[in-house]
């Protein structure tokens, strides 16, 4: 089983940043980042993972985006010696020669730990950031993707292996082992050859998390390992037997390990587990939570009682806005019957990825349900306090894997592409 | 005085590499480079720096780039406390919100040492690699450096100091500290506000190294800080005077220290300190540095005795080809009457660059000379070698300097601004 730490903030719950004990203040101090890494590398997971976003949005509600990803990697790498460092890298409004050299440096860096989480972005917020008066339509950036992506792994093939000699009484490189590139395609104009010779991975690790169905065929054609958004088993299954097929149909035998997301609340008992739920819960401002509610399922609720059960809404059918959030809180209702607080709450902590509440071994269990079935090959983490839940998950769950035979007691590679179980590219001829 | 010290692979001499004690293996190594700076940093120097460049050329000749500056930065930023922390980024290639990000993160991760060295690119293999057919032209290039520097200025400018709340019962960030910039010009639209909040030094510090008149002018406005090539006293202090005069002209008082380019070769003997630089010269291979030679002066000089002085060239006005460097060629000649191969030398080491070779006395002494001398504000160190050339520089030189009541015996500023004696600059209404 892979497992990786998704940091965010201080928390992935909205509210976390309020609770007494958050590190709010340190947003900006790279070592509390650092800490985190190094608590990740402790529990023995893959990789740490970065989120990325170009605009500042909704900014009295709490920490989001602060250290730019690839230069806390790098930071953080020199606090750590075996654990993945995982970049998202927008295809949208970086070049191709910018990510290649930033990420192939950071490899460097960090003796092969990286990886790359390649998004397309969404927000026109975002877009005007980067020159665009709005963001490009879908199919464009998918197209400029697939491009994107095409053109890093060629940069990082433009040095062989073995192209650095240093040998003093002859050449430094071995002209004949770099190549140019010379692409010039729909998107980009790149020469090449790269300025870093290649990788100590050959290339690091591409992840994607593709959910529509453009989304996923680019996932299954070109993603090393991939993260997925599944709110119960039998959602995660129909994704994964999906990527599955499509990784078959693309001709490809490599693993391609899948990670939904889960968030955990755990403790010695489920009550206690249920009270830290609670505990975060309750320092949700309600009303602007309810404004938002109200906005998902198209109604007025700011009157609604917080603490009774929520109210019956109408059918998935029946609702004329965006589906796929109203369907989420359907979804919540209709398995957990929660109160309009408790509804609040999954909403503001990973509302359509898995959550799981209870013992350590329960979560174990759990995990290993969706691991022996077809619905994960691993799980990325998204504590919802942070430090706490991730020490809290690596101190009671992790050893509950272990025991279960399901995750790693020691690493085993020095590589991310080691830790997932993947080959080293070849370069491409 | 000001020192800072300019990293260059195994140093700037083009041979050092092929020195047994050289690092060439250490290329990709980021250790290599923080102990480096670890180095810079016992001697109190303000800055480490790293030039950059965006294509691969060369190669054979020995090390130039390998890791990319800002990721190097970053993860030396964690094995230093106090040392300023320079890159080059290049308002061609980059776009102001990439470089914002970037820069404004590792002012943060670095605590306030961070400063840009802003170029704007020179050749078509670089413009090749991030889309240009070829580079555009200078004015273009200028134009665009322009608008480049203010939109980051803008965007660094885009949080207030105290925007940050972080009040657990409020709001995390006042809305009203956070603004947009809404830039529409010939160059970007970018709307802002930055994700990062305002760096700890406001502004992070601005170099530049204007050369032409167009440069010279984009520095006297808008550098805080600048880098010079200056050959003898006399050059640097026509530079000097000139760009003091622009400054003064924009209408600006800050200071607006003068860094020169400055290669030593230190030992307890001027014979000593000869003999080091000849064992580098001696290394370079000599075919190809005469082919090179040959190019700058218009002949043929394959067949010239190496260890004999060289023969008479024809006068400036004579010469039909590229001016600046056989005018450099010229002035080596007739100052230094350098043998052949010392010629080699001196072009593979910062040819341009003042060069001092001396015992720490005489070259703190010359330094001194050009500080009180209009000359030199301070100076941008070019070891011929690495890292040996800056640790007989700090273990021999700054003593005399510091005795000399020059240079700093401890930190007094935490810094890059503190210790360039800059003021931290207001938020822009």
């Amino acid at each position: 089983m892979h497992i990786n730490l998704f940091i965010f903030g201080c928390g992935h719950h909205r509210a976390a940043w309020r609770h007494p004990a958050s590190a709010v203040e340190r947003m900006g101090d790279i070592s509390y980042f650092e800490s985190l890494a190094q608590i990740a590398e402790q529990g023995k997971l893959d990789a740490v993972f970065f989120a990325d976003g170009h605009s500042a949005e909704n900014l009295s509600d709490g920490p989001r985006w602060f250290l730019e990803p690839l230069t806390a990697l790098a930071a953080m790498s020199r606090a750590t010696q075996h654990i993945g460092l995982i970049s998202t890298v927008s295809s949208t409004f970086y070049t191709p020669f910018h990510a290649a050299r930033m990420v192939a440096s950071l490899d460097h860096i960090s003796g092969g730990r990286m990886g790359w989480n390649v998004v397309t972005s969404m927000f026109d917020s975002e877009a005007r950031n980067h020159g665009y008066p709005s963001m490009p339509d879908h199919d464009w950036r998918y197209a400029r993707a697939e491009e994107f992506i095409t053109t890093v792994l060629a940069l990082w093939d433009s040095w062989g292996d073995d192209a650095l000699r240093c040998d003093r009484q002859g050449v430094y490189v071995a002209p004949e082992a770099v190549r140019s590139i010379k692409h010039q395609g729909e998107h980009f104009l790149v020469d090449g050859p790269l300025t870093v010779p290649r990788p100590p991975q050959g290339h690091p690790v591409l992840f994607q998390a593709g959910a529509s169905d453009q989304g996923r065929d680019l996932a299954a054609r070109r993603a090393e390992a991939i993260y997925a958004v599944a709110y119960d088993l039998g959602a995660a299954q129909a994704y994964y037997r999906d990527i599955k097929r499509r990784v078959r149909e693309a001709g490809r035998s490599e693993p391609v390990p899948i990670m939904p997301g889960l968030v955990t609340y755990v403790a010695s008992t489920e009550s206690e587990a249920r009270a830290k739920q609670r505990e975060l819960d309750e320092l949700l401002p309600s009303q602007d939570a309810l404004r938002q509610l109200g906005m998902y399922i198209g109604q007025d609720c700011q009157d609604w009682e917080l603490d009774a059960p929520v109210p019956p809404l109408p059918p998935l059918e029946a609702f004329t806005g965006p589906k796929g959030r109203y369907a989420t809180v359907l979804r919540i209702i209709e398995t957990e019957q929660p109160t309009l607080r408790g509804l609040l709450g999954r909403l503001a902590a990973g509302g359509g990825h898995c959550t799981m509440v209870g013992t350590p071994r329960t979560i174990a269990d759990e995990m290993e349900r969706w691991f022996r079935n077809e619905g994960a090959d691993g799980f990325n983490l998204m504590p919802p306090s942070l430090p706490g839940g991730i020490e809290d998950f690596i101190e009671y769950v992790i050893p509950e894997l272990q025991d279960l035979g399901l995750f790693r007691k020691a690493y085993e590679a020095t590589t991310l592409r080691g830790h997932l179980g993947l080959q080293r590219p070849p370069r491409q001829p």
